[in-house]
């Protein structure tokens, strides 16, 4: 007789943007006049460049004939692509990251859910409260995250760094030391950045204590300040102690397209094994590569007009993300991040939990955010908006919000 | 200190597919005049069909445009491409299946080595031998396949079903009851068929026991028998114990496009939990959509238009199958399968090894093919060659193993 793995009768409740797509529906659905706006999922609404889609055309005419036509792709992505990320993202950083060190994907949520994989599940994991839930509910589904505790909202083998109002939303070096360590910079959800020296900090008690760092750098393209790095190897000693994931969702709006890399040093040796020749045995076993086109799309992106194009996605939402502070802060709101991110996270007023002012906000403003406990018990009192909108629809939704 | 998962340390040597790739290479590197001929790995080589290329570009249009732009997939896939395979594949056959019976993904390869995810790590498994390698590997690095022991080339937690001449190389029913049972029929190395009323006697033995068939029907666009099943949805009380998993790569050759899907029945319950609720929580946590463009490239598929392509392809590979079959036998080879299936298993000549065989038509005729004992042990002696090559290319391929 099967038995069902039974560590996902230990996770709370649905996926979070599932619940919140679900109770948009039902409000859509119970009040078709109602014109939503959706600030909640990180999901662009600007249409691809036009180098994206020129090169999506004329790569799918490469499918269209014989002589040119791609089957299957390289299990760890196509040297074009390698090659342009390894260039613009790293070598142009002055970062030594070599091509066989890069793995092409189909984005940064299938790699932060993916890479614990590689790790004995006894292993622990340190992650900030609040945090993207994909970290926690992919070692909860393999059984590393331990036992759920109803009281605390937490689970038994997570160390969970508290990030308030208090700390910046900076997490503290934890004094327990954990094996796996999740850090996002430009943070989700808290739009909160680190300096360099500050990351530095990190990966030098990471190399003291035989941690990994699973550093998720999606939102590295919204830095605008100098003193913050875009990649964790900008830090010395890095490429022994880190793992990078990347996104093409945020900077050039593929969300629909699905892209993204890991960055695997080989310098990451732990027990003798390189991690990158483990990660390279998990692509090649359990995936089979990106298609074609999307590789080539992304290739697209490196080129002169192609970063001119995401230039202009960046500054466009980082226009809304601008009015969307100033405008909250006008009416009263205590509001962090939208400065080098595209994530504002805001204090819920008049001692609302989460969700009450999510549905407050559904209901009274027909506008949809993220409630912050949705991320973690330190998110409770705090809400996410994001940028992605529309100026219109952005503009209408915060004074919407402020009235 | 963090630790690797110990589990990868007992794999045998690389992807097999890897393997031959770089051997492949190096000769090619060597001897760069040889017209190398590859009906090795299972990749197609015609184009992509007319329909779906002039769906390609129109839904890339509808990404360049604000008001048709699509981000984030539902998680389990478009209503649209879950309802064309549910009406073409499923009720045009008189199977039940339902519509949230459907998990879109990225291919058949990356579901067969997730699917375990969802059962338990001490659940045992039965494979044939020989097996695609990912369902094997896939159990290894979770660690459910237990222990390798080198004597026998087998782990300790695996029942090894062999499949043999002497049993027309279809396994018998294991009198060790698995928990779960892989099968996969047209079948991928020795293509193998199963009769319904062969594949109901699995279905009565997995609902009898309580095991669960995780059932690799990636082939069954080749099947033109009527009496063979094209879904083990066909045999009554399949949607208590069958999962089933379909790819768009050896039908309409997406290969290089990724789509495939999983069908996991709302019936199929053990321990009182519906394994759809897990699959559907694993895909909203680890995965996150296949590309738009590419949904609407599988919804081009079961298009009338796309059908009749489709059929095309089908009839060009098994030209190609036939040619191969009749060529063989004639040169006094022995030869299975390529009759509703693409491909061909002989037996090695002069009792070669499989890979002396490999190493021997790679040198003296330059043909790649797969050697049938990197597929497990019983396929020791035996070869595999793929009806996917061009007409031009096999029939040489033919003529120079002959000569």
């Amino acid at each position: 007789m099967v038995r069902i793995n039974e560590n996902y009768q230990k996770l709370q409740g649905s996926y979070l943007f599932s619940t919140i797509a679900k109770k948009v529906n039902e409000y859509a659905a119970a009040n078709p006049s109602a014109k939503i706006i959706r600030l909640g999922i990180g999901d662009v609404t600007r249409a691809l460049t036009p180098s994206v889609i020129s090169t999506l055309h004329s790569s799918v005419d490469e499918m269209a004939d014989e002589k040119t036509f791609r089957g299957y792709a390289p299990d760890l992505g196509y040297d074009f692509l390698r090659h342009a990320i390894c260039e613009n993202d790293y070598k142009a950083r002055g970062c030594a990251i070599e091509e066989d060190e890069i793995f092409v994907s189909d984005g940064a949520k299938p790699d932060s859910g993916n890479i614990q994989e590689i790790f004995d599940v006894n292993n622990n994991i340190a992650v900030c409260d609040p945090v993207y839930p994909v970290y926690v509910d992919s070692n909860v589904m393999c059984g590393r995250a331990g036992e759920y505790d109803k009281t605390t909202g937490r689970y038994s083998n997570v160390i969970y760094m508290d990030c308030t109002a208090a700390n910046g939303f900076k997490p503290e070096l934890p004094s327990e030391v954990p094996d796996i360590i999740y850090l996002c910079f430009p943070n989700n959800p808290t739009g909160a950045v680190v300096t360099k020296s500050e990351l530095q900090e990190w990966v030098d008690y990471a190399n003291k204590n035989g941690s990994v760092i699973i550093y998720d750098a999606a939102y590295e393209a919204y830095i605008s300040d100098d003193a913050i790095p875009h990649s964790i190897y900008e830090c010395s000693g890095a490429k022994e102690c880190a793992i990078e994931l990347h996104s093409f969702s945020k900077n050039a709006g593929f969300t629909g397209l699905r892209l993204g890399y890991a960055v695997v040093p080989k310098e990451l040796v732990r027990g003798g094994v390189a991690l990158n020749s483990l990660w390279a045995r998990r692509h090649a076993t359990k995936y089979n590569g990106a298609p074609y086109i999307v590789q080539r799309a992304g290739e697209a992106v490196y080129s002169e007009q192609g970063k001119k194009e995401i230039q202009g996605l960046i500054d466009y939402y980082m226009e809304n993300a601008k009015y969307i502070v100033n405008g909250l802060k006008k009416a009263g709101y205590t509001v962090f991040g939208g400065d080098n991110s595209p994530y504002i996270w805001l204090a819920t007023p008049d001692n609302m939990t989460s969700w009450e002012f999510f549905d407050h906000l559904l209901e009274t403003a027909n506008v949809v955010g993220t409630p912050g406990v949705g991320f973690g018990s330190c998110g409770e009192g705090y809400f996410r908006l994001t940028a992605f909108g529309s100026h219109e629809n952005t503009r209408e939704a915060v004074d919407r919000i402020c009235r």
